[in-house]
């Protein structure tokens, strides 16, 4: 391919509306296009790194007896009444209806058409264990698109399901499908991805992890700890607080804290301990709008996805009236009305003396003890882990909480699936029984972003040789000099005759747009063919990444170029698990 | 592969649906599965005749340098407004509004998509030419899906856009696209495919081709000459009259004809011939309800394409009340009521003493002459070719009609849609030009649903090798034969390390359910390793199309096979051409 035919522009200018570099880049680099909110078209530079994660993918699915199938982008919306996510899944679903009035729904994960494919096929446990996957388009109406293909309504994914006739089996298929991943993830030229435990959120299921590949621009937290193993998101961190039931020693007194809004403003106000303070967020359920209030320690967050999942139902962030029961800004546990439910986060557990909010205009509780002055005491545990928490796995405070980027998911989801589909098999036994499913994600688009997002500089993407757009770039710095001209196009010529992915540059332009232009395609090897170094009959080769300058004789540029070629292959194998 | 893990059932009952044999031999032999109305998951089986499809296409279209991109599914409405698609298009077009109540369509097609994704790209005549395509899903629609994978609403497209500063350089590589789609279909193992002249359509330009699959079964009629190279399919088939204009002989007489609803009718009580008789069929514009009256030859039918193309507006059939200006079933020409418009077909052109209706309840004119009865006449080409019509290229009346598949199409677009979207290059003297677009579309599950139709027995698809899901199947007929398993077992694993691609059968079935099971598979070479064979230290080979079926020693039969497979391959390769 000749640059001076590749369709896409390049561009030096930061587009305003690019808050992360990969974003930038890729648009910068004439790798996507801006259609929608949300939704993108593929340059050819893209679509070349697209395709070649996709046939990576498509190698270790293979390679673990995973079968290529594909599932409708549009599906009928019975399919997901029969799992009942039609209901219970929100907006990013979208509903649609066809000519003839009849509901709709564009595929955002394929659950339901992976049971509804295989249900008839897999009567008999003698089918089982299997793996079906599919690389296909999916659309979820996120309501904020961010970051360029990182998180987009439209994407290609590869997701897999797998059909199992127990746990056990389940579990086994498990472990090789995320060393699948791992290696999938160090073939696309990203060793370390880490997993963490997830929270199985809409999917249904118990145990799941994500990989994510760690950056500071990454939307996610992930909580690490430092001294051993332990990694989950937000969702899925526990809040482990090893206290005791502290004895009462001061008796519970009503002050006031005018003009005390916050509870930073209160413990100001009373000189007391923020971390002896209990803070109320309020919501209200999604159902019926009652109230549910979180209390948690005065310097802890409230994580919403565990407070949802223990109450067990959608809800928002509560509007608080002069009506309401509660009165805002002086909510407590203590005296709290009883229309409203209530859930005492674990970070209160074993504090004596606590300051909360008086349920009365104006006035706070000082000398509160939970288990002294409440009837009934439980901890759930509803907040945020944070910088210095105690790790639930090795009991030390040692966690922090770093950032990434999603690049995959698995999930064990049991039998939600075919339970409410009705999918069952009978056994060794001639019993009916409901097969147990995993399912295995990856977004294609957004894993060239993050890659990108992860290797770069200031001038453009850094393309691992495994992914890359092309693998060598040829530059022929003057196009108007015959004997340039002729070494650069015999090289070309000469790699792509060798079965090396080539690109080259023979335009009319300065060595520095040529440059620049390289540096945004972020090819792997690029060779310099100028006057200047075939005044020394030589050729520039130098690696994007800078690690490799060296000038090489014109006849020994190709056997050099193959050879290093190799060599950034073999170190990406270096890294990949056998 | 073994077959005992294949996901997908096979069966013998026919599905009472299918009214076509591909569509059930596909659901009999685990290809596909029915999701919804004119909506199929692929299964493995399927999905890998598919991917062959789809790698034939993509070297054919990298070939003629096109270059790879990928648009959305889900298309803002503001692109179609620009083309004015949004309006125009009928009810294929799924519109539907996202959660933000912005208006979007499904991609039924990706001209707007393509236009928008190169126009700041594509402003110097120098970026021209250039061809992108993409392979991705489409949703059209449609009233009536039917015939399995043959007319769907979701499928996989190849659709590919070329651009060009002029109508010599978008016939020049019009031609390139058209050798190269002969490519695709001979490399897929049908090269008996023909091309046929075809309405535009929808598409807008003017010069375009389908490529037609011939078989009985097909949906589409095309025209055939079978004296000369004339093909075209019934919309863009001129139907051809070498007629003068015929003196008037006899007076114009209004006559009762009673009880004669049909145009056979009343040739029947008048005892006048069909061909010299005028049809009424009725019309009304989709615009304001309007009459619009199309007269033909009787023994004619009218085309409804190409009326609407003359009339320039969507059409329904009419529907005639007492309160109408036209009296149903006695409508003519002559005193026809200047409320409706209407259109003589060129069948009915230098015919004298015509049998026409009367405007009048249960009258009939005798002895029209048009030129001479009507104040001003003009014809135009409304119907339908029909066998032994004249052959508009030759004169000779050889017009054969046949059935075929459209399993491809190109059309020249011209400036539709870069005129619309404002999409314009500076030419080499700095003026403002618009673009010539060209554009290319396969549907690939269509594709492979027809060359089932054109190549299968009452068994099962005899797949060419270049498609076949797999190419060799080794039936191992006694797992529970020490040496039968062995043998085979080799066998299976030799084939694999050569690189062939083998489906092994080694269930403990009877023979009968292992060989109806290949059939339905259709791989096109066997190999059958039995106790019986086994006596002669043989292995049976026979191709799935019959014309080999060989004896092989044990020994020999890898590089048999081998052989085969080569021989199988290069005679498909003879049919490509150069």
């Amino acid at each position: 391919m000749k640059v001076a035919n590749l369709v896409g522009s390049r561009f030096k200018e930061k587009p305003s509306d690019c808050v992360i570099d990969s974003h930038a880049l890729m648009i910068r680099g004439g790798y996507m296009k801006y259609v929608g909110n949300g939704i993108y078209s593929e340059f050819p530079t893209l679509r070349r790194v697209t395709a070649k994660i996709e046939r990576i993918i498509r190698q270790e699915m293979d390679r673990i007896d995973g079968q290529e199938v594909l599932f409708p982008v549009v599906l009928p919306a019975d399919l997901w009444d029969e799992s009942g996510r039609y209901e219970s899944v929100g907006n990013e679903l979208l509903r649609f209806t066809d000519r003839n009035d009849a509901r709709m729904v564009l595929g955002m994960t394929h659950e339901e058409a992976a049971v509804q494919l295989v249900r008839e096929y897999a009567q008999s446990y003698t089918k089982y264990p299997f793996m079906i996957y599919q690389l296909q388009r999916k659309f979820r109406d996120e309501a904020r698109p961010r970051a360029g293909m990182i998180r987009v309504r439209e994407f290609t994914m590869k997701d897999a399901y797998s059909f199992h006739t127990s746990q056990e089996d389940l579990e086994k298929y498990y472990d090789v499908c995320y060393k699948a991943y791992n290696r999938i993830f160090q073939r696309a030229g990203i060793p370390d991805v880490v997993t963490v435990a997830s929270d199985s959120g809409m999917m249904g299921g118990s145990i799941s992890h994500e990989y994510m590949l760690l950056t500071p621009v990454g939307e996610d937290s992930i909580v690490i700890c430092e001294e051993c193993d332990y990694r989950a998101n937000m969702e899925a961190a526990e809040n482990c607080i090893n206290a005791e039931a502290a004895p009462a020693s001061e008796e519970l007194a009503c002050v006031e804290t005018p003009d005390c809004k916050t509870i930073d403003d209160v413990c100001a106000f009373l000189k007391s301990d923020v971390e002896k303070s209990c803070k109320a967020v309020v919501y209200q359920k999604a159902s019926d709008g009652k109230f549910v209030v979180a209390f948690v320690r005065g310097d802890y967050e409230v994580n919403e996805t565990k407070l949802r999942n223990i109450v067990g139902e959608e809800l928002y962030p509560a509007e608080i009236t002069e009506d309401s029961c509660l009165v805002a800004g002086y909510i407590g546990p203590y005296g709290i009305s009883p229309e409203a439910d209530y859930y005492l986060d674990v970070t209160l557990q074993g504090i004596d003396s606590i300051v909360a909010g008086a349920n009365k205009e104006g006035y706070h509780y000082t000398g509160l003890n939970l288990e002294r002055d409440l009837s009934e005491v439980s901890y759930v545990d509803i907040s945020k882990v944070r910088d210095g928490s105690v790790c639930p796995c090795c009991g030390k405070s040692t966690i922090t909480i770093k950032r990434g980027i999603e690049v995959g998911n698995i999930f064990q989801l049991g039998t939600k699936y075919t339970k409410t589909m009705g999918m069952t098999y009978t056994d060794e036994n001639g019993e009916q029984q409901y097969p147990i499913m995993g399912c295995y994600g990856i977004g294609v688009g957004r894993l060239a972003a993050s890659i990108c997002e992860a290797y770069h500089d200031e001038y453009g993407p850094i393309w691992p040789i495994s992914i890359a757009p092309w693998e060598v770039e040829v530059c022929c710095l003057r196009t108007d000099d015959a004997e340039c001209k002729e070494v650069a196009d015999k090289l070309y010529q000469d790699l792509q005759d060798a079965g090396v992915e080539a690109l080259y540059d023979d335009r009319d332009v300065r060595p520095g747009a040529m440059f620049s232009d390289a540096d945004l395609i972020g090819v792997p090897i690029r060779v310099v063919v100028s006057p200047r170094n075939l005044k020394e009959s030589s050729v520039e080769i130098v690696t994007r990444d800078k690690a490799v300058k060296d000038m090489i004789p014109v006849g020994d540029a190709l056997d050099y170029i193959k050879n290093l070629r190799r060599k950034l292959f073999e170190e990406i194998e270096s890294h990949v698990e056998k």
